[in-house]
């Protein structure tokens, strides 16, 4: 495990030595103005980035080969340029095999990704309709698919950006879901919770994680709605006798789940079913973007008076954290 | 209780005599081209509206003293003109009192509102926070709130337009803030129910429900939103000790839960309770435009193929009753 | 062949007889003031439509067996009503098979439908890249897609809304694409062709022409682009090799071939050659409907001073037809 | 009297020392490269704002207590960073009340706010309706009131941004809507001028202007707009009699003098007393927003030739100034 | 003068005869259902428009020579269908010259155009700048222009829309301007005057007026913004030595009075005096809709509680008569 | 010619000396922290710009006398300084003329200026309308406007922003326009060609490009549009017997070519040959726009694999260089 995270770095005095693994999100070579060659390193792990300069790459404490992709462990000190941070790199070499562990490189899921596995499959087992619990169990059971449905953030940036983020905003829309459809006798349970959990599937193909989060190139050419249609498209065509209009309405839900034209789905919510599925994945994803904020603030030390900052997936809107405002307020 | 509505002459032969209680929405004196007086009507009942002729004003069959608001019972014939029913009126006389109940005349919820009451006020008996409790109670034993808020319609037209329409999509959305609590932690239970309970509250003064349904001309230059949040903003001033920044959150759940400034919300939401309310008021109000709009298919014999009419709730979208076509298609 | 079209009855003097064969788009059982039983039909010919009415449905000249799809000989005397003409049907029979040319009853190219077919295999055989050659000779050798092919009109109502129109708007826009390419060397040849050429493919599935010019039920929750993307994406993945670098491309032109999210394209141009279809579409649809235009006004007698009616296409905008005016003014 | 002003730093030669007196904005312990602790603080005078460095804080000469909000005496000298000034500073004590007027560390108005008083209380002086007048010297009599309205500024940024700000914008509007009154006969002149006099007096609510301006967490969930209403709804209903449609007016005028519902009105002007307040305060913001930008560039030696800035209040437009470039042109 | 407008007609007995002159805009052959033809036309006068039906064309009373464009004199009586008033013409004649007033067949001022046309001299007489007079001066003097000018209406529609209505307007906005002018001295009175005065001096060649108001096809083309600056710029280059620089202001302030692109400005208002006409002009033009609402409300009888219709000017608003709704609310 | 262009200090080894000629953009006297005066200079070249300083000005090596636009010739070397490149000037003299190109000071076209002449006189000489072919020649004939347009850059900034730009746009255009005409038989050539020759003459004054490219005020004020439809008219107007109705056309032509409103467009395309030259014009602009970042991915040494930067022309999409892309995946 590591011992310090980028985010710790904060709080750090500039000029201490420290150790840390960190994977290599880019790495160039310069020179300075007098002429000295040095490197300068995109360090990252699951805390955030941070610059890195290694002002002397000859020295034999310093590899030779890495690369962008690899995990390295650094020894040096943090100092400040302008606000923001910046390593000093005095030793560094690549990481053994299990020295550290992946999930603690790039941001990840704090649930149990095994426990949650099994939840969204519970779902699926209590579906009534065999056709829907046909395709979905075929689907899920593609090693593929489930090995990237367990891994894939469902975002680069906005909401859940973090491994197994996907696996986590579809068990809770899941459960949302199954809370909300009571309310609503017009609403088809299985078709609905089908629309929950195939309206992503298209960013196991859409994202790369490997070294950080990327769009592939596919996915920024034809999108995940474009490529999750496609996948389940194929899957649906592969069992015999589905009935062709539960496959429209399959295929419409993830078409139109943006809810908007301007957001990117070709299509509209034309059945109640779409239509709830646009609302709660909008509101899942908002209420995780505060909540996200909300613990940003605590970490940086913010009081209850003070706002959040800007929130992307809220037009730049800023936030008051009602509890603590309150609860600030009784004292 | 009526024997024949407005709904039910869509599928009536033409030139059939028959009698209905109608309240009289507009009356207008007119002369045919010959030169003949003659008296032009619209009259409603629960289900709809009807324009209605009567061409021998001075037959001692008509009454001679009816106005605009008054209940008559009507004896005639439906014709069809231009694809609209117009009622050509024989007899006509001012209802007794309690010949007809008011709830045949404009359109009413289906629910029993003693029942919904009581569940609202169940929904304010569960509150833990003491100054939400005592706002809630002040305002609903006030007598005037109280009577108003179980007859209000919501809307003019949109969403719930019927007499009881508020109260029921109070208490629905109360069941479904109650339903989604549980999925985020971070909402504070008693302002998200105080934001649903009193968030048209307004509504009570922006609309009169006397003779159809009308906003007031102090419920057009102000809204009711203004109006909820003053009639609020009174009662926590009369409460006293209600914490000043509790009172701030409660009128800023009132005022932003439009959701956007384009629909009239001076502010957005800026705290989770209140994005909260934004989306489910948003959602309960679409459903039930949706429901209304499967209803009427059913009633006007529309098949299962054929797409609801442009629903204005949605932007004038159409749709397809899931359910009945997914039903068809399985024959 | 037909003789009379629905076109020309707005010269013809009320009251005068006349026969003619008219597909029949809609039929209802009415009933009078007086509460005589009639029929109310909607007659169409490739010229437009026409409200028939036939108020004696009992009588022997009038067939008893006919239904919406049907083709029927009538025979009647055109009157207007509110400038709108109407036909009272005095005698009705079902046609002869071949008494009447289909392609008389719904609008259809003027142009020569083997010949425009002809051309565009052509263009097909004129590929030098083999992969996109392959694509479109299966596609096209495939006998549903070829049939559709040579009738669907590329839309219900906007432009080339006529029988045999998508093939009309294709080959114009290969041709167009043909002459554009010299003047941008940055631009593939093949891929633009096979994006011209695949680009509305879907709406042999959006739009059904057996009976008008209708959307699917299919057509109206998925849309042609993504119709259209599976479609090509079936056909790909059916043949060996097909590298899929360039599958991406061609999926990524039809996705992004109406060029701005809110025309329901889920992704914008990205490349040079999508960006360039979505001009040259755009285009020739818009000189299209002028074009349509101007001649529906020398039909309908306007004067050259006179602007046309306000084009759909073209945002409700009038034009001037330059030739004209600029003719007129030299006399 | 300050000496120094922040913006006459900007002709300053590097190195030169000066004091000065300054509003301390912010202060924040840091430490350098090579890991010695220094303060970072933003200084303030009604002219701007500027950086500022004391790089030996245990120096004797450096005041230890001192806080946000403290007025000190700086001594030091300006440096200009990538184009930004910042000040070295060398000693430092908090200043002796009296030593410097707070009026020369916020921005002020340059006029005399006892005579823009007098100017206000004129207008109200002057009103026939006496509810009106009663309202308008009830408010104005409150001291709360009436000690906030005088020294308010009417925005944290845009227009006015100063100092007895809103005061100076009421009477600058007070007087142009007295101009522009007989043009329109149909105007209420009282009416119009209660608009204009209590159009942003929620302000002295929203904003906080003690330490910089800011706004408070309840003008932020509340506006100006509400707040205003509130205040006003107030003070009529402890008026006895006051009539209920005159109510309605006055509160419709301050809800809708935004005009627009995004910018925050949340009802449109309805009445023309409305409509005309809603201009005359767009333009008066405006014409001032001008003035200020030309002022500005005359500070700053910027030629006639040369268009202002971009301005918020324009939409980022640049301005020219007509006088000075006409006067140019003729030399 | 005329003795019957056609706004008397709304409450007029249908059948009963009445003589009026009218001016024929539009006149068409038609024939009825059993095939007698007849003559259908649109009459005006300056109250508004009535469609004409002569059932007798061989009538001998009925004038066999007469077209669109002239003046008849019609004896008849007025029917109402489907809420739309009719006229039954029995007998038809060409009017005598100077049998009627052109003023009284097209709407027009009801201010004295020689005064308004000396005001409006008198404005220019007032200029200090020699340049911006001699332009005035030049322009007004020119016959086909200051004829035209006095005749103008200023929109087809919107605002103003009579004979006269240009100069009413533009005397109007040099009265406004010229109170407003004192609250900025940073405001050049003869360019804002030069402003307002040829702001819309297009109109002239944009309108016809001689068979009501039509845009010409130049007018349609090219707008009225560049043919008042094409005008002015001719003018002003046929004068020696007009300053270059005050020639761009003057032509910049008519292409941006509009004050807004999406309006038909190409370019925005970049100088004071531009910004303040956009805004005066706007805001003449509004209080004119307004009170041409109250007005015409007041006409037809609704009483002080009812909105106007919906004002086209204003985005299709509803406004209330603030002084007349006050007025009743004090009985 | 230049032997080093300041694209090529991108690759320079930071220290290492080198000559080369600038030109002086902005010249701006300032001290250092320790109070010594030194230069700041913005020196620019054909292919980009470039900060220097000079620490040591009184060095006899750097010439006294230089300003705003001179050439200079300077020695130093360049260093990076937060990843902006800057040149450190040890000696600097003014350039004798013949010493350096000018085009290689500001950007050029890469094609030959009289070929392109010639080739746009072709044009012209082709047309068969006299009354345009004399307007052109008569326009071209003009030394002032022949002169210009030779030189001209059609924009500041996005496309073709160099000089010569505008003339090789126009003869691009002109070609693209010859190889659509055929499709679209209802074009007249001649009035399309003369839009393409004319609609950006106006920029001959809008822009300024002797230092830099500028607006000018006259241009920022009234814009290239206006300016181009004057200079045209102007012309027109000096003509005996130009048809009127042609004027009005070519005019319209100019005016509408941007296609939108909101693009500064006064009027909309409403004849056939606006529309074309409005989507013409935007192909051409937005092909050269992609074109000339697939260039500067390729100079900046980019993969294959990755986006361009965001274009402006394309609302800040980035593409992909599609034959790039595949001829990598081919490998």
């Amino acid at each position: 495990m590591k011992d310090i995270y980028i985010a710790d770095l904060a709080n750090f005095d500039e000029g201490k030595l420290f150790d840390g693994f960190f994977l290599v999100l880019a790495k160039q070579q310069r020179t300075t103005k007098s002429n000295k060659p040095y490197l300068n390193l995109i360090l990252g792990d699951k805390t955030g980035q941070l610059e890195g300069r290694v002002w002397e790459p000859s020295d034999p404490r310093i590899a030779k080969e890495f690369e962008r992709g690899d995990i390295v462990k650094d020894r040096g000190s943090a100092s400040r340029f302008d606000d923001r941070l910046q390593m000093k790199v005095d030793q560094l070499r690549k990481a053994q095999p299990n020295e550290v562990d992946k999930a603690d490189l790039l941001p990840a899921t704090t649930y149990d990704v095994p426990t949650l596995w099994k939840q969204l499959l519970g779902f699926v087992d209590s579906f009534t309709n065999p056709d829907l619990k046909l395709l979905l169990t075929t689907m899920l059971a593609d090693p593929a698919i489930s090995h990237a449905y367990r891994e894939a953030p469902p975002a680069k940036q906005l909401h859940h950006a973090w491994l197994g983020g996907l696996l986590e905003h579809v068990v809770s829309l899941c459960t949302l879901a199954d809370r909300v459809l009571p309310s609503y006798p017009l609403l088809d349970r299985d078709l609905l919770l089908t629309g929950v959990l195939l309206h992503d599937i298209g960013k196991v193909r859409e994202l790369s994680w490997e070294i950080g989060f990327e769009y592939t190139i596919e996915g920024t050419l034809l999108g995940h709605i474009q490529m999750g249609v496609a996948l389940t498209e194929q899957t649906i065509d592969s069992l015999p006798n589905f009935p062709p209009r539960l496959k429209t309405l399959v295929l419409h839900m993830i078409l139109s789940h943006h809810g908007k034209l301007e957001f990117g789905s070709p299509k509209l919510p034309m059945i109640p079913e779409a239509l709830a599925l646009s609302f709660l994945d909008d509101l899942d994803a908002k209420m995780q973007a505060i909540q996200g904020e909300f613990d940003k603030c605590l970490r940086e030390g913010k009081s209850a008076d003070e706002l959040t900052g800007k929130v992307w997936a809220l037009d730049q809107r800023q936030l008051l954290n009602t509890k603590r405002w309150l609860g600030e307020g009784k004292e």
